[in-house]
C-alpha cells in the first residue's frame, strides 16, 4: 500500500490496511489522480509514511515477498497471540505463505506442522524448513491423531477445500485464520465451533507500523522468502508458471537491471 | 450441566462448559452411571459445585431458561467485549435466546439492533422489549443502509441462513458469534472476513462461575425469560408447539404442582 485515508479508525490504530479508502501499490487510483503500477514499475510516488526501511543485513530481492506474504502470515501471529513459545500452530498449504509461515513460527519458538495436500512437500517442510511435523489432509488417519492439538491455523489455501477438519486440528477455543481468499464460499459447520468456542477469521497484510516491526524481526532472524529472481521480459512466463503453482516460492522482478533495458 | 471431569485445561479456567467429559443436565451419565433426567425430573442429585443460587427476587419460573438460554447470550456479550456502553450489538432471530440478549444488551446500556427474517416482529422488538432498532433481513436495502455499522452479532437462528448480509453488517474487526446450531454447513464467503479481519465464532452456554455472576446481573436488572408455564402432561403438545416455533419464548414445566400428581 502507498497511502490511505489517514483519518479512520483503522487508520487511527497502525491499521491502514482495514482503511476501506486504502491505495495498493499496484492498480490503485493514488491522490494525484495517476495510477500505481506496484512492482511492474520503476519508480513510485509515495508519502513517507507508508515508506519502509529495510535493513542492512537483508538483501532487497529476497526480502521483497516479506512486504506481502512475510506480514500476511506474520500478523496474525501477533494478533492472535499465537507468537508464545509453547504454542502449536499448523500452516495449511506450503507456497509463497506458507514457507514464510513455518520460517516465522520457528524464530517465535512455536512449535509448527505443515498440513497439505501433497505428500511430496514433507521432505522439503521438514528436512529444509524446519517444521515440526507434517499432516497429510487427505489422510483420515493422520488428522484424526492430530485432533484437538492446535492453538491456531494459517489457512494459506485459496482453492476451496473443506473446513472441518481444520477445525477439528484445534484445541478448545483454537482459531483458524483464513489469509487466502477462495472464489467460492467455504462450507462451513457450525456446530464444531460451538463445541470449543472455536473461531473462524479472516486476515490481510498489516499496518505500517506492524511491517516495520516484522521487517526488523526478519533482519535479526535472517528471514527471507526462497525466491526465483526473474527479468521483466520473463513476467508473461511466469504468470503462466504461476497458474501452475511452478514457483518456490516467489517471483521477484529484477526492475533495476532488466526494466529500462527492456 | 451437572458435572465434568474437573481436571481439564476448561475446568481449570471456569470454563466447564468447554470440557469434553461434560455431563448434561439431561441424558447424561452421572457419575454413578444413572442417567440425568433435567427438567424432567423432581429430583436431582449434583456436586455443590453446579448448584446455583438464585437471587430472592427473582422469581423460579422466569429464571429458569436463564440458566441455558441466558447464559448463551450473556456469555458472548462478556467474553467478547460486546457489553460495553457505545457498542452496538445485532441480535438474529427473536425467540427464546434472542429476547434475552435484547434484555443483557439494554441493561449493559448497548445498542441493540433486532435483525428478523419476520416482519411482523418489529413491534414486539422495538415497544416492548425496547431494542433500539430493527432490520428484516430479507429487505435489502435496509440491510445495505446498515452496512458496517455493528460492534458485534449474536446469531440465534439454528436453521440455514446466509451469513454474508450479516458479515457485511459488522465493522471491521467485528464478531459474528453463532450461538444457535444449523444442522448443515452454512456457506462462508472468506474474502469479506480478510477485507476487515472479521470473526466468525461459535459460544454455548457458559462455566459455573459466569452462569452465578449472570443470574445476579439478571437479579439485580430485573431480567427474566417471558414463559409459559405448563403442567407435565402438556408436554407433547408443548413439543408439538415447539416445531411450529408457537411460545414466546420459553416453556417452563410445573415440575413441584404436577409431575406427582400426573
Amino acid at each position: 500500500m502507498v497511502g490511505s485515508c489517514n483519518s479512520c479508525d483503522n487508520c487511527s490504530n497502525n491499521l491502514e490496511n482495514y482503511c476501506p479508502n486504502l491505495i495498493l501499490t499496484l492498480a490503485s487510483i493514488y491522490h494525484d489522480g495517476t495510477t500505481t503500477y506496484g512492482g511492474y514499475s520503476d519508480i513510485m510516488v509515495a508519502d513517507e509514511h507508508y515508506v519502509l526501511r529495510i535493513a542492512d543485513n537483508l538483501p532487497l530481492d529476497a526480502s521483497a515477498p516479506l512486504l506481502c506474504a512475510g506480514i500476511t502470515v506474520y500478523s496474525p501471529f501477533k494478533y492472535f497471540g499465537l507468537d508464545k513459545p509453547g504454542m502449536h500452530v499448523g500452516v495449511v498449504g506450503l507456497g509463497g505463505l506458507g514457507h514464510l509461515a513455518v520460517k516465522f513460527a520457528k524464530a517465535f519458538g512455536v512449535k509448527v506442522t505443515v498440513i497439505s495436500t501433497t505428500p511430496g512437500k514433507k521432505k522439503e517442510a521438514i528436512e529444509i524448513l524446519g517444521a515440526h511435523s507434517f499432516l497429510v489432509s487427505r489422510d483420515p488417519l493422520q488428522m484424526e491423531a492430530a485432533k484437538g492439538t492446535m492453538d491456531g491455523i494459517i489457512d494459506t489455501v485459496s482453492a476451496i477445500h473443506p473446513l472441518l477438519p481444520l477445525i477439528d486440528l484445534l484445541k478448545s477455543h483454537g482459531k483458524l485464520i483464513m489469509v487466502g481468499a477462495p472464489e467460492k464460499p467455504l462450507e462451513l459447520p457450525v456446530f464444531p465451533l460451538l463445541l470449543g468456542r472455536k473461531t473462524v477469521v479472516g486476515s490481510n497484510t498489516g499496518g505500517m507500523k506492524e511491517i516495520q516491526e516484522m521487517i526488523d524481526f526478519a533482519a535479526e532472524h535472517n528471514i527471507t522468502s526462497d525466491i526465483e529472481v526473474i527479468p521483466i521480459d520473463y513476467v508473461n512466463t511466469a504468470m503462466e508458471r504461476l497458474i501452475k503453482a511452478d514457483v518456490r516460492y516467489r517471483f521477484v522482478i529484477d526492475i533495476g537491471n532488466t526494466l529500462k533495458a527492456f
